[in-house]
């Protein structure tokens, strides 16, 4: 790029898959990417756009030409090219509508009428199906005529004279049947059927509990409208997992490639919730100003208590938001893992109450502070399993996003609970 | 199950598919699983052995009659026998090796002979090949003919004389090209050949980069010796964020049916790391007991930026743990991810130095301590921003997982700098 030589960069990147330019794209940077992409210029794909991260899509596009821009598009398929216009802004988003054909057009415009998410912007268009009256023989006839086939298809999906989705006939089944044999009679035994409104997060479970490899989607009418195959599941997948992660770790949406002011705003008002939780413990602290002053030990011990119980706080509560996107968590074992929970805490309370209770007579040569601390440790580690587990399960219940929420309520709560219990027992036991 | 009615029992599993049933022996306490799986009996299904956790797996096993786990497992394909016996003890591994045919004991002998989370565990030994010198009229002659073929397939995979493959054609395009036309000239454009010893999250990051849908395995010399497919690359995926996220939760490797004490023990050891990060921090408040004596408000207000140093550290190294899981953070572009964490440290430290000096002036009255609580706040989320992206980066480099360790480094940090900071100012501007 430096000697802005342009056959050798094409050179360079002809081996290169569009997943892998996109990533060199979104590690350079910006400056050294406008350079990259006006001097690759026409030999971009359409592939690297969808394989782009979102926060540097809308850079791209606007550095690309009209042209090389439309015949980049115009080799997607539907539910890629849906997934571009999502993030794009109203000028952009026409552009590239009117890049494509009038057919692609409308089918693109007709994902975008569902909500996002759904199963309806996530499927492609572009079906394989067979009437299911039909033989072997006629399915393969109509595949060889076919001109318009999508680029990877997995399944023939049979459909009733109401376009309704019946069966899924494999095309390993198809190819090694007679011709004279029914469709029909060859179907897969595991046959899924995908309403458009699903949510995508439910449609990859689907995918990775029952191992399906295609699925067909209907409308509210039961009308195949298009179909999902597992490599569009995985990729929501990957998605909703680290989306489960950074919201555990209250990172919100971001990405590596935003700017810095950009993922500011995106951590405060996490950093502001934390600062109320810290602001509730402090408060708590300022209870028993008296007692601090007379005995200062307890400011040094104090934090101990509280830390051991976010951790295992956390450790709780990890596991519940697991298990509840995971639907490992019903309703039916709730009580269980609750009990289990609180068991866990009060095992492990006991064994580092004796710890504690070591160091603090060793470092402070008090019999009673040791106690205190052991004891609080105890309490703490106890309500740490219980708010782990009941929190999130009770957010969820209530149609909050557990990863989303559960990290401050339950932080409160052993903060909370592990400096007033600490401090109390010390003001009764030692003063 | 509880009126013992085995006819019902079976008609009310029937529609359940093998995933459901496995979930459903996870959520129901012991007792009552081992009644309904001997209620079950015959109908029981090898499948639902493979979905079962590992954590009762052991127990299923133990309570089926040995006719019955024959027969489970005998309908298995080769990975998932192989699956199964990763986690057995020998006397079971022995009656499931016993239980199958010869060739396809060898077949799991020999992928055992691979190293644990490696490609050759992960593969299925049912291969379709075909000579790279037949054409298409030859290779679909040849499927029609077989017996044996794997219940899902996706591509033929043409090998050369030695059985080194060299290209994948899809059954779509077999289908629906002319009889005479050659193999080789149908091949895919894509074509990742991934070695036996290469680890499986390697290979699920390959599958979900490349959209592969299945993918040759090779051993040391080449040749063709199983076939990795899109849903064994999904379930690998799977399992790693769910280790990331509990990893990054100091939670191990527990899951929701893992008893109390092992669920204890697999806790303890992340709780006892934490614990000397929190006797370290207040190693550092007790160098200032003198001051915390004098000025009573440290004491409230120290926990708070220690615990915003702690959160943002957190968000901070999440980011950099997921951004090296998925490759996004490489050498290229490691200094310009610290400087950015380092930068939104210090805009976002900047903001809440505002807020809580004016806490600090409204509740202590005291200018001064407002602005030293502002300091140090500024000074713990830069240093926070720098340690959550540095720390994990080191680790990852010196082949520690990032996951598992960082978290108590980070913490330590934000804790030491933030309580030394607050407390050391205190000191220098207070007294």
């Amino acid at each position: 790029v430096d000697v802005s030589d342009r056959e050798k960069l094409v050179d360079l990147m002809e081996p290169l898959h569009a997943a892998d330019i996109a990533d060199l794209l979104e590690q350079i940077n910006a400056y050294d990417r406008m350079r990259l992409i006006r001097l690759y210029d026409k030999e971009f794909d359409g592939e690297i756009l969808s394989e782009l991260d979102e926060s540097i899509r809308e850079d791209v596009i606007g550095i690309l030409k009209p042209e090389v821009l439309a015949d980049a598009v115009r080799e997607l398929d539907s539910d890629d090219v849906v997934d571009l216009l999502e993030d794009l802004d109203d000028s952009q988003h026409e552009a590239i509508l009117d890049a494509l054909e009038d057919s692609d057009r409308v089918a693109v415009e007709q994902s975008l009428n569902f909500p996002e998410y759904s199963a309806g912007r996530l499927m492609q268009r572009e079906v394989v199906m067979a009437p299911d009256h039909w033989n072997v023989g006629e399915a393969i006839d109509h595949l060889r005529s076919s001109e318009d086939l999508p680029e990877h298809f997995y399944h023939v999906v049979l459909v009733d004279p109401r376009l309704r989705p019946v069966g899924n006939v494999t095309l390993g089944k198809l190819m090694r049947s007679r011709r004279d044999v029914a469709l029909k009679s060859i179907t897969e035994e595991m046959f899924h059927i995908i309403p458009a409104t699903r949510d995508e997060g439910d449609v990859a479970y689907a995918f990775n509990q029952y191992h399906l490899i295609s699925a067909p989607v209907v409308d509210e009418n039961d009308r195949l409208v298009g179909v999902i195959t597992i490599d569009d599941a995985m990729a929501v997948l990957d998605e909703e997992h680290e989306e489960d992660i950074m919201r555990l770790a209250g990172v919100g949406e971001g990405s590596l490639s935003d700017r810095v002011i950009e993922t500011t705003r995106q951590r405060f008002p996490w950093l502001a919730v934390n600062l109320v939780t810290a602001v509730l413990a402090s408060l708590v602290i300022a209870q028993f100003e008296a007692a601090i002053t007379q005995v200062v030990a307890l400011a040094v011990l104090m934090p101990i208590v509280a830390s051991m119980g976010g951790n295992a706080g956390t450790q709780s509560l990890t596991v519940a938001v697991r298990s509840l996107a995971t639907k490992d968590l019903t309703g039916s074992n709730v009580w269980r893992v609750i009990r289990r929970e609180v068991l866990v805490g009060l095992v492990n309370g006991l064994a580092f109450a004796v710890v504690m209770s070591i160091i603090g007579v060793l470092w402070f040569g008090s019999m009673q502070l040791g106690y205190v601390i052991g004891a609080a440790m105890v309490i703490n580690l106890v309500v740490a399993g219980l708010a782990g587990t009941a929190i999130p399960v009770l957010l969820e219940k209530v149609g909050v996003d557990p990863a989303l929420a559960s990290g401050a309520f339950v932080t409160t709560v052993t903060d909370v609970v592990g400096f007033f219990a600490f401090l109390g027992l010390a003001v009764v036991v030692l003063l």
